[in-house]
């Protein structure tokens, strides 16, 4: 008999707070999960049936911890890629693939991606270093993104006028026009090894300016039919042109005109998604476990209004987390709060979220307002 | 400031299914827990932050492992009494508490216990002895059953003739009139250190005649809104004349004439309730948290239609446990599987179950009959 998900050994690299969420479900499938995390306290720590503390960026360590397990995913995409590879060519299976990891990694190559395969994205321009960006004539004013590492806001900064650019990075960056935006929006689409794609409804975010972090999201979207049907057109494009195995999260723009920009993407649950664990009738984390593993993907409709709103670490505050307002926020009904399992708090640090879903919509972001201005993660 | 539910450690008693399902809600409150049970190879094994691998009706082994945690809970009444009496007596946090288990533990004791409260039973008649069953005036047919330690269907014995004594327990045990209901029920009721009380609606079950175990759930139930008025009433009853904190699941049964009577209780998460982490809002397993940490209780109300049916052993087959028809029943739209990490399977263990949730009942059921014929554990 073939071998089934029960029996097989899922390796993780990334021990935070979507490997945790992604054990969750893993366990109602007795998958055996093991996770590589180079912080001894990361939040999977006691979940995984094996947690090794180890950089996941040497070769030698991910290609070990590869060898134990049937099948390797990810949680965050700085991985190390060669590792992948090589697995890979041993017949293991590395879901998303490492080349698609690879083009990820990359935010030059992923934009070149896009304009290869005429995905609508704002125009760029790429320059590996100081001297490449005074001397282009890309005009001002404009995002400068390192092409690599960067994630939650770091690794971009705006450009207003040559000055500034005596601060810029140095390493190889991408220059990308400013987007007037109305909205940021997001599509996360699923892919098996079957080619069955699959798209959650189309969410609506807003940041936090300060931390550049998603603060609110909103499910579903109200734009309307044509334009959510666009999003998710353009999500289902972006994964059969990769070609992946596993989740993709499709982070957009609509701007002022009614255009949809592609802004980057995540081959992995992501921040977009934790709605879904309550909103949706598959969350994002079972829906990527079906798809690597390849089983017929969920449901993806949403089961009614869901908002949710990180729960970062408060400013000023850093040491052992406390979470003010617990109390009075599971007073109110249809509150569901996530906390990461992280000791230390610090400004910004993503400690949780929490979903609130409501069949009323403005009751639901009413609630969220109230979370937001009533939980707090303190030291 | 004072200690929230994250800063706790929570103690197990029973490492198995409820335990891990428990461990799942856990998670989210980023609660530690440590889990005794004499299984090393228990469900819950590789969840808890400390496993524990000994015995739970054990005086010193419970009492040394209370020590150890700030709240001590149960999932399954066959513990140790008297290590847990003396945890309280130091001050430790017993929910439920030792003297409602202790009532729990001895059904005949259950039955008086409802006798004096007014709570509706079948009539019953206690015997210590097979002599005092012999001599007894209870007439026949009734239902014999062991006072203690009987689950599952498990010390039970229908009695038709003073003949049936010869093969009867010689333990102490409960003469009980044959009810001649038409279905069995419950009523989940929870009830946290505060004294709020709330109750999961009425839900309607079928059981394997040959295993004596649930094994078809639906929820909400389809009686007269009078009747679901009168078991959630009864449950809050119990719940209050208890003065319980924690959660107690109230088996009933609706007899042919209409009348409700009350079957037996568990102080706990129970089996009755496994369909309400998908078709609640709130879960059993966190409601379970939320009262034994006197946090507000969550809404109870049915999301939708909601199907539970128990994965059990297939007759004839023992050994490594292997799933047949995962993969057929996964592309049915709103199933949830939940396995319980148990390696060996044997007939009519209970392996996982599944949740089948549909805005039309009938289809609910129907998908629910269709799996209930195509997923087997086998080995």
């Amino acid at each position: 008999m073939a071998k089934q998900i029960s029996d097989l050994k899922l390796g993780i690299l990334g021990g935070g707070q979507l490997g945790r969420m992604l054990i969750q479900e893993a366990i109602n499938y007795n998958l055996t999960t093991l996770v590589l995390d180079p912080d001894h306290d990361a939040p999977c720590k006691h979940l995984a049936n094996t947690f090794e503390c180890g950089s996941i960026t040497d070769f030698d360590t991910v290609y070990k911890f590869g060898k134990k397990v049937d099948v390797i995913t990810i949680e965050i995409e700085k991985v190390n890629i060669e590792a992948l590879e090589q697995l890979e060519k041993e017949g293991k299976q590395v879901y998303p693939q490492s080349r698609v990891i690879r083009l990820i990694q990359d935010k030059g190559v992923q934009k070149q991606f896009f304009k290869e395969n005429d995905i609508p994205t704002a125009p760029f321009q790429l320059a590996n270093s100081r001297e490449e960006m005074i001397t282009s004539n890309f005009p001002y004013p404009y995002m400068l993104k390192q092409r690599k590492d960067g994630y939650d806001g770091k690794g971009v900064m705006r450009i207003n006028s040559v000055a500034d650019l005596d601060h810029a990075f140095t390493s190889p960056c991408l220059m990308e026009e400013l987007v007037d935006f109305e909205k940021e929006i997001a599509v996360i689409v699923a892919r098996n090894a079957n080619g069955d794609v699959k798209t959650f409804p189309l969410v609506e975010m807003e940041f936090n300016a300060e931390a550049n972090l998603v603060e609110f999201l909103i499910s579903p979207s109200t734009y309307p039919e044509p334009i959510q049907a666009r999003a998710e057109a353009i999500a289902v494009q972006i994964a059969e042109a990769l070609n992946i195995t596993g989740l993709l999260a499709v982070e957009m723009f609509i701007t002022k005109d009614g255009r949809i920009l592609v802004n980057e993407l995540a081959p992995r649950p992501h921040n977009s998604g934790h709605h879904t664990i309550e909103g949706n009738y598959v969350s994002q984390f079972e829906q990527h476990l079906r798809s690597i593993f390849n089983l017929p993907l969920g449901d993806t409709r949403t089961v009614t209004n869901a908002v949710m709103i990180n729960l970062l670490g408060e400013k000023g505050h850093d040491g052992v987390a406390r979470y003010q307002g617990l109390e009075k926020i599971l007073a109110i009904d249809g509150v569901y709060v996530h906390l990461y399992g992280k000791k230390y708090t610090k400004p910004f640090r993503k400690m949780g979220h929490v979903t609130i879903i409501d069949q009323n919509r403005e009751a639901a972001i009413e609630k969220a307002n109230f979370i937001r201005n009533t939980l707090k993660v303190i030291s």
